[in-house]
């Protein structure tokens, strides 16, 4: 089997993740965590939230995941959120036209092609059917929006789509989160949420599914003022495969974040600031760092507005699959928003002292444009006021004129009451820019288990055990009693209870030999196991016995749970002996 | 304002919840969580699988919101998950036409009307359009499906929906946790998740939403050999509001679990010990328990396969809203995905000794059948089979007659290879029964929020402040400095950085008066504010404040870690001066 075959294998037979609806012959892209499963994610979202919300000091909201389509008109998504699809015209079966493309050929981005272009693309290289074999030479390429729409109410009168990403229900909610920032740049909202695909091929176990989880982190900035710290993250080392190393022939580079910025790899300083920051974030979940890279968009691959993208990727079964996006997505979100909605997306800056302008003020005789212009009367005057903003040397001469709808009119000046005023303004309305890391924690989940798997021989015999962050492993420790009689599983039960108690994840298990309860609890992962047995009774004393390299030590009862909280924290059996 | 109103603008203007796209003009039924309540709303969840997994020790799974038609088909969800709407035919808009009666009448459960009648009354009642005023006499009173569809993979050939409940997503997958269980009953499976119900007309803020939190646990049980610990809550007083109480003009009664048991009150072991178990949970929460109950289900509210229902209740300005429901759910779930999905949604029970029993087989002679009966030989057999299993007597005279399709088939018994053989059986396969204990967290956050709001005077100001339990406020302790200058904020912030190292949630604020900020902190219920001044750069001490009384005390800062931590763990002011 292969690396991601056996993690599969095990995520089905020990409870981390399986293909969910199997009574009802399974629904391809979803899958359901078990124990185990909901449990780790659990630990990430705990680590994410640690490092994004409390350490960076930012908001965390939860918003709903149904949103209504004018959200999507604003975002782009209604009109833009698409995958190019190809129906077989023999069996019916609908397939990712980009992806049967790049699997026939060696064109790795049929992404950014056109929807024409790829269907003669499967035509000259007569690409077939994966389902049924027939020729999809000829069969219409076309886009297909990957929102899963409903209605929202009786009837189909309010349209409404499951949000493809978590950060519209941040952006959407900008007016009223400013509040609680005290209208003060800059600061970040982050949330941890489902999102919604409607993938046309899910493929691959967790990473292409129809639906996810996202961790975001909207961080909303004045883009003349404010500067991260990035001082304090200027020695990070980070694996870079920059668009140069992509073009030409290089490969991954590990630079100093410092040295990065000044070489103009790294187009960001918030984009950097996050790289760094979030190296920290794959170390503590446990992603294998020689396993990882961080990948700069090319140029076809980056949203026109984004002014520096990154991904991270880790290495999974051969593959490198993207598990972060980090990107610098200016004002477009919050000006779109702004512009479709007509409500206030800026954020006031405040000016360090008043600052006094000439303003261009117009203020026509109505009386005089009503009569010569009739019903286009207030558009004139309209013109003229944004004229007078745009463009003062207009009023220089006698006349001025205006365009409305094609149409021109010409005013003679002295009846526009132009006029330049001396005005003090206290500051200005800014629309922030937004620096985005967006993870994808259903992907880091699936990185976190296939690195960690590991095999190896215990006294003759085989087993396989999860390399697991103490911290993160579902099960802190399980205990055992060597048997379920003479009193050594009360005593154990006791122990198990009282380590619950100390606030740890415990697991007691008193069934089948104690073999093959140590590989249950190797293979999900647990560092650390407790064996009650018969000197338990004499002496008080417990087997601690540790996962990765199965060494015990004898420890005193009641400093067991001190041990264990040693030990989780990083010290050594030798340490607690 | 009312009651709910003060908690709506609080909620809104300190961030615990609001309603969702008011930049687009709103959409019913949607709220955001803003930074508090989303905190708020965590350490809820936190304590429920504190209790309800960890101390009861169930398993924790988190499912897809989207499912496929056949799972609902098979829960019955998609035949008669409705409400009754009506349309007036004047300007469009939808209500919900059960509780227009409600509203208009004295009726307090025309859910269990049918349509005719509610229609009916809304033409004798007169009651009139909500939205125009029109006459709503006459217009069609008819069921809507509250599931969101929506449609899976491209075209319209896999219809899904977002599930109503979380329940479905434990059900369908019992093939599978049930060997995580390792085949053993009892066992119980939790999941906190989104469940969607497209209402007509939402209302109540939190209360009756179209997005919204669950926390449920189905737990699965043997009904023959299984009984919960009842020993363990015997003694658990209950405020309970019984069909009795409900039916006559009693009121809420104060009975112990054992007493309710033995006077038949409450009909299920399983269900009252589940009720037992959850006082401590409502009271961890901050539920005011003055303002609590639990509801038994009158027969007309009762699924006819639930055995014994009763809701638990909070009263919020002035009406009581359902939190939770408590159900004996049998075999009803399980039974039917089993039919529907043709999988084994069984457990098998090993018997304590195996046992021999007598069973009546069949062997139809094809050979017979065959040319007797051509194309209907073999379903012939097949009733053969089941008449065997069924009625072993049938085959006591000559001949036997079974009925296929209408049709009825007449076989010599000697052409049947009727036997009744002996056969050692070491157990059986029996379809586990259901508990569930289902919780809407939105509803408790509300709850929670509106049962914590008072009012005071404190030097002649008055202020609002939240009584939450300690350990469930957003914030744990708030870190002020006296001034912004002088040292004092790096002092502050230090000792902030300080108190989140010791994983403690912290807020820093040096903005307006220390007044004002005591008052922000009040009004999202921080326990603990703790004040660095101009001594403290002397002696090394601090201010603690304590919310609900104001009373201050000074601490060494190196104890300030251990002091916020008694603190939280219930102790007092005067016992850490």
């Amino acid at each position: 089997m292969s690396e991601l075959e056996d993690i599969s294998e095990l995520a089905r037979r020990r409870g981390f993740f399986f293909p969910s609806n199997q009574a009802y012959g399974g629904t391809a892209g979803f899958y359901t965590y078990g124990p185990e499963g909901a449990a780790l994610k659990r630990n990430v979202e705990d680590v994410w939230r640690d490092i994004y919300v409390r350490e960076e000091d930012h908001m965390e909201v939860s918003a709903p995941t149904i949103m209504p389509e004018a959200v999507f008109e604003a975002s782009g998504h209604l009109e833009g959120f698409d995958d190019m699809i190809v129906e077989c015209a023999d069996c019916g079966a609908a397939h990712r036209a980009d992806h049967l493309v790049e699997d026939a050929t060696d064109i790795e981005d049929a992404e950014s092609y056109g929807p024409e272009e790829i269907g003669e693309l499967i035509a000259t290289h007569g690409i077939d059917c994966p389902s049924c074999g027939a020729s999809l030479a000829g069969d219409p390429v076309e886009e297909f929006n990957l929102m899963f729409g409903t209605n929202i109410g009786p009837g189909s009168s309010a349209p409404g789509y499951l949000r493809p990403e978590t950060a519209q229900g941040i952006f959407v909610e900008f007016p009223r989160l400013k509040e609680y920032a005290r209208n003060q740049l800059p600061f970040g909202v982050a949330q941890i949420g489902r999102a919604y695909r409607n993938e046309i091929s899910p493929r691959r176990a967790l990473v292409r599914v129809r639906e996810f989880t996202q961790a975001e982190l909207e961080h909303f900035i004045d883009p003349e003022t404010d500067d991260p710290p990035i001082e304090r993250v200027e020695d990070v080392e980070l694996p870079l495969y920059s668009t140069t190393a992509q073009n030409g022939d290089g490969g991954v580079e590990r630079h100093a974040v410092g040295d990065a910025l000044d070489a103009g790899i790294i187009g960001s300083e918030w984009v950097a600031y996050y790289l760094a920051r979030s190296m920290a974030f794959y170390e503590r979940i446990g992603i294998d760092m020689d396993r990882f890279r961080y990948r700069q968009h090319l140029a076809g691959e980056r949203a026109h507005y984004a002014a520096d993208c990154w991904d991270a990727e880790t290495e999974l079964g051969g593959d490198w699959i993207e598990v972060t996006g980090f990107a610098y997505r200016s004002d477009y979100d919050l000006s779109k928003h702004g512009d479709y909605s007509g409500e206030d997306f800026t954020i006031f800056r405040q000016y360090d002292e008043p600052v006094t302008v000439e303003r261009a003020t117009v203020d026509p005789e109505m009386s005089y444009l009503g009569p010569e212009f009739g019903g286009a009367a207030a558009d004139v005057a309209d013109a003229l006021e944004r004229l007078a903003g745009r463009d003062r040397s207009a009023f220089d001469g006698d006349a001025v004129t205006v365009d409305v709808d094609g149409d021109e009119y010409t005013v003679p000046v002295e009846r526009t009451g132009f006029e330049i005023t001396e005005q003090t303004e206290s500051g200005e309305h800014v629309t922030p820019h937004v620096v985005e890391p967006s993870f994808g924690v259903g992907r880091l989940v699936y990185s976190v288990l296939v690195h960690a798997r590991r095999e190896d021989t215990v006294d003759g015999e085989e087993r396989t055990y999860l390399e697991l962050p103490p911290t993160l492993a579902p099960t802190a420790v399980a205990v055992f009693p060597l048997m379920s009689r003479d009193g050594l599983d009360d005593r154990a039960e006791a122990i198990a209870e009282d380590l619950r108690r100390a606030g740890l994840e415990v697991s007691y298990d008193e069934s089948g030999n104690i073999g093959r309860r140590y590989r249950r609890q190797d293979e999900v992962g647990t560092p650390y196991c407790v064996t009650v047995d018969y000197d338990t009774l004499e002496d008080e004393t417990v087997t601690i016995r540790e996962r990765d390299s199965t060494d015990q030590t004898r420890v005193a009862i009641e400093e067991l749970p001190e041990a264990i909280r040693r030990l989780l924290a990083g010290e050594t059996l030798a340490d607690i002996e």
